[in-house]
């Protein structure tokens, strides 16, 4: 199934996209938000399924403003240096242990939004990634076990500003400008895609050129494992996110440098997953 | 102004404290959380000090079970490294910047709720920490102007679990496990602190231990400079909290070194602005 989040006269709803067309579940009774629909367990996807077979009036995918799959996750967990090419061009070292940071969802906006170049940088780096939904609560998560707690997936663009990022140790502020990253378009379900989402393409161009091409399946730290150590300080709860981490060919370890400006297209598309394209503007 | 959140009956109540009692704000029909009651602006504030003088009905402070005064921040920015002495005894160099890192609503509870040393280690160690409420939303604040946004303060013991927090250099791991926090016992309205809250002694005692002992002038950044500074990525909006960094003393850096376990109480306290205090349970 592929869920999306969408703006319904200013309101937000869930959709079930079929095709070019969207059902739109929160008119048929079920949840607004993908994380309340999740939490309802199993029976929530099931009556989204139901509802989708049954509802008589759809819209077309081309007549809806995206949002974000899920708005306000009570954690987004992004993971650093989880490519081994992208750690060289970093100058790290290889993690042992996954390296974490958190976003807030006021930090990124939907698919087809303007994604905000900040009035104090020039330095406004892309970095597309696969981004995991929870959806099975749990802590101290068996790695064995650990993609039972998975509801789906989707794509981020882990938008960063670098000369921030690099002001202290701690990489919070250049990872949370407003609306400097984005998620989307839409949650696929697990049972559409391989298990854990390995082994898929991952593709970041801007302006079509393509400046990022990588494997899933190449991530140092798994899905798995990263619900695993994602679980150990706290509960993960469904609605929660994590945004597992960037392949090489980010702007700022290229010679020379590429930063996104006004008027540039970017787009993170994963194989199976989706394209989540943004367009950069000037603002505060 | 003195107000707290408590559980009323299993639902979340906002408090207004005078001297042993409490005016259930609440039941008075004002919002059941502070980060409502400060959407309002200045106009929450003072429906709160008008219902204060007219409820007729008022229950004792030992009845009640604290809640942390703010439960659910959309931002809870916690600050580093940022007194001289504790630099020194973390060994780092100062920083120019302001080093942050985010702390999730689940990592704390109210004053009186038992703090938890998770199963998974034995390092949990105390930081007694100012902690500064935002008022008035805005980007980019100016620091002349920057004390016009602050509603009020608190207390913050930053628990943190020191071998998860070095485990990446990133330190989210550490400074997230769930209930290794608290916050509280009440908010206090900033007129009736110094301004900037500075000037005030802090002190963190475990089992009536002076463990640390400084004053909130000592800050390398103060108030003002971190809301600039935490302005400029992002919003700041009403109920969004800064919790601005603990003094020398704690317990890694002592020789012997001293942690947190189960029985011990551990007590912050900020001259002006209340003390909150803790016992430690085992737990997950």
């Amino acid at each position: 199934m592929r869920l999306l989040a969408f703006s319904n006269a200013g309101q937000p709803a869930l959709g079930l996209r079929l095709g070019q067309e969207i059902v739109n579940l929160t008119a048929e009774g079920l949840p607004s938000t993908l994380d309340e629909l999740l939490r309802a367990g199993p029976a929530g996807l099931e009556a989204a399924a139901r509802a989708g077979a049954t509802a008589r009036t759809r819209v077309h995918l081309s007549d809806i403003a995206f949002l974000p799959p899920v708005i306000a996750p009570a954690k987004a967990i992004a993971v650093g240096l989880n490519f081994v090419d992208h750690v060289a061009e970093s100058r790290f070292e290889p993690p042992k242990y996954p390296v974490l940071f958190h976003r807030y969802p006021s930090s990124w906006v939907g698919h087809g939004a303007p994604l905000v170049r900040p009035r104090v940088s020039t330095q406004f780096d892309y970095e597309g990634e696969l981004l995991v939904v929870i959806g099975k609560a749990g802590r101290y998560i068996d790695k064995t076990r650990a993609l039972e707690h998975v509801a789906g997936f989707s794509v981020f663009n882990d938008g960063s500003i670098r000369d921030y990022q690099t002001k202290s140790a701690q990489w919070m502020m250049g990872k949370n400008f407003d609306r400097s990253g984005s998620f989307g378009p839409e949650f696929v379900t697990a049972d559409e895609l391989p298990p854990g989402a390995s082994g898929l393409r991952l593709q970041t161009r801007l302006n079509g050129q393509v400046l990022q091409d990588a494997n899933t399946r190449d991530m140092i730290f798994d899905v798995a494992t990263l619900i695993a150590v994602c679980s150990e300080p706290f509960a993960l709860e469904p609605g929660d996110i994590i945004i597992a981490g960037t392949p090489s060919g980010v702007g700022a370890a290229r010679n020379p440098q590429i930063f996104m400006k006004a008027g540039d297209l970017c787009e993170v598309e994963i194989e199976g997953v989706g394209l989540l394209s943004n367009s950069i503007v000037d603002g505060d």
